[in-house]
């Protein structure tokens, strides 16, 4: 559990409506009502509806000193590069915001708090610097005792990163809690911890302990909840994630899988020749990975369908339900009942 | 690259002969010329032969100070303790070490060099405090861009943690080189690091950057090699460390894998619920986690006979060779030629 003084700017120069820029746009949809301003000269002036592509008010701004005159009391660094790096053209809006005596919440890889010039000026402008990816102390190495809960474990897994499994994640959370189900989110990932003010970004964690800090998370909270959802992390065919995803599956032990996946893309992002394997094939290597630890079966496609219209879209999830014999939906667009049915039938509540 | 004084003592306090004290044995069976004494007060006198199974005349004594009339100038950690963790039993002997001015080298995941107390005491007496795992700097995100390279790459791979990859990757680096063959030995581990002087300790770099700081090794050892031998760690069966595993695979991208296993070990290293899955299937999972990134088969089968007699291991080899049609061998008994003929024979050197 952190805090944070509100309302948020949300930092995201030069980079608003890139996919790099997911953490500003997932908090834009499910927390736009903490957020003042967003951060971005290129955008400026424009609404903030035209470039995330759904409704929102919030203003685009272009300076710190801007978002200062909306009220903002927290800076958020609202961009994931690869790699987690701090742009160093970003230094002084950081320097900026402390210097105003705003917190600074940041999802990168580069650990604010650990860098001397920002933490002696949040120390006298009296701002905390929050590092979301920060790995916890005194993790356990994993050892599958997930396995032993009777709660049941369900995991949004992807074809690639940055496909949209935070969303589905939340999404099915939502759509667990409206029915009465006991639900817990178990966030692994910077935008995720944000929302739900908990949870390890397991890409941090020295690579031993990745299963044992998701393994840790699961157990806590299937002390208070029926169902557990885990976020997802990068993809069993990305070359550089892949270990991080194949770790939260045998730390997490899901009793069964979500399949994430945008439509249109058909390479790893970034890696042109790196190209993502036939829907099936990608189902067949996620049940065969989870096998040794815990087998799970993919119980459902969800599909990002932003760049399509709607009938595109519904045509998209018809022809996807065909090519695997699963049941598919655009949750942003068609809700995510269709995903929790799947699971639930296949795997009943206990 | 980095130095220490010579001769070491290897700390191996209570462990001594145990599974964990792997790094022990190891450096016993390829730089035993470099040690003077290994620190054990529960083995004191017995000679180092009975302990470690092969022939070695190092003595064992019971204090820093016994090895220090040795002539000890380094203290080496010997012991690779589940978790990392340094045993606080431990922190007189260090501190003993440092106080005489020894160098220290751990490969513990607890940073020696991070330890207030350890380096005020290191500055004072001019001991170096060497981490091996400490993870490098400025490392990249994967990539697969390994699989660009002309050299050859070979693979050990496990069906557990603790089953012999390093020893089996040490001697296959060695034939190769005895052939005549520019080999690279690529450490992934606090072992293999401190034999080769380089190399990554992989397991404690964050998560997201396994794959790329073995991509980056395999790159920079293929500059000058015909051959790179990586060494594996984890197994893609163990709860705790696959994802590890995987990683290692898609950023070393390897053309073929040797599979490591210990004869008689049924179920994971202290999980006894964990069993290890029959050698085919284990096979067939190795496999198919290359397949997206590059396709790798499994060559051949190293076995660990290390509790069978001569006759008994003889009859395993030929067990395991009827079992899974590949040629199988336990190298320290025979060799590794068998080995590397299997992996040159369907991947010849370019």
């Amino acid at each position: 559990m952190f805090k944070y003084k509100k309302p948020i700017a949300i930092l995201s120069q030069g980079k608003f409506g890139v996919l790099e820029a997911k953490t500003a746009t997932c908090i834009l949809r499910y927390r736009s009502d903490e957020v003042c301003a967003v951060i971005d000269s290129a955008t400026a002036g424009q609404t903030c509806d035209d470039i995330v592509g759904f409704a929102c008010s919030v203003p685009i701004v272009a300076s710190v000193s801007d978002a200062a005159d909306r009220g903002a009391a927290t800076l958020l660094i609202g961009v994931a590069p690869q790699g987690g790096q701090l742009p160093p053209e970003w230094r002084g809006y950081i320097t900026e915001a402390i210097e105003r005596g705003w917190d600074i919440v940041s999802g990168l890889h580069t650990f604010l708090s650990m860098d001397s010039e920002f933490s002696m000026l949040a120390k006298r402008s009296g701002s905390s610097l929050i590092d979301l990816r920060l790995p916890p102390r005194d993790i356990n190495i994993g050892s599958g005792r997930a396995r032993d809960l009777g709660t049941r474990i369900l995991m949004t897994v992807g074809s690639d990163c940055d496909v949209g499994k935070m969303t589905v994640t939340y999404e099915l959370v939502e759509e667990a809690r409206t029915r009465g189900i006991k639900t817990a989110f178990v966030a692994t990932g910077q935008t995720g911890i944000f929302l739900s003010k908990w949870g390890v970004a397991v890409d941090a964690v020295p690579a031993d302990f990745v299963a044992g800090a998701t393994e840790a998370m699961v157990i806590e909270a299937a002390r208070t909840s029926d169902l557990v959802v885990v976020e997802g992390q990068g993809s069993l065919v990305h070359p550089g994630y892949s270990g991080v995803t194949l770790g939260l599956l045998h730390g997490g032990v899901p009793h069964g899988m979500v399949l994430c996946h945008e439509v249109g893309r058909r390479a790893i992002k970034d890696m042109p020749n790196q190209e993502i394997p036939p829907m099936r094939d990608l189902i067949a290597l996620y049940e065969h990975a989870c096998e040794p630890i815990r087998p799970a079966a993919v119980t459902s496609i969800a599909l990002n369908c932003f760049s399509l219209d709607e009938d595109a879209c519904t045509q998209e999830i018809a022809r996807t339900e065909r090519e695997t014999g699963l049941p598919a939906t655009d949750c942003i667009r068609f809700g995510s009942a269709v995903l929790l049915d799947s699971f639930l039938e296949r795997y009943p509540l206990r």
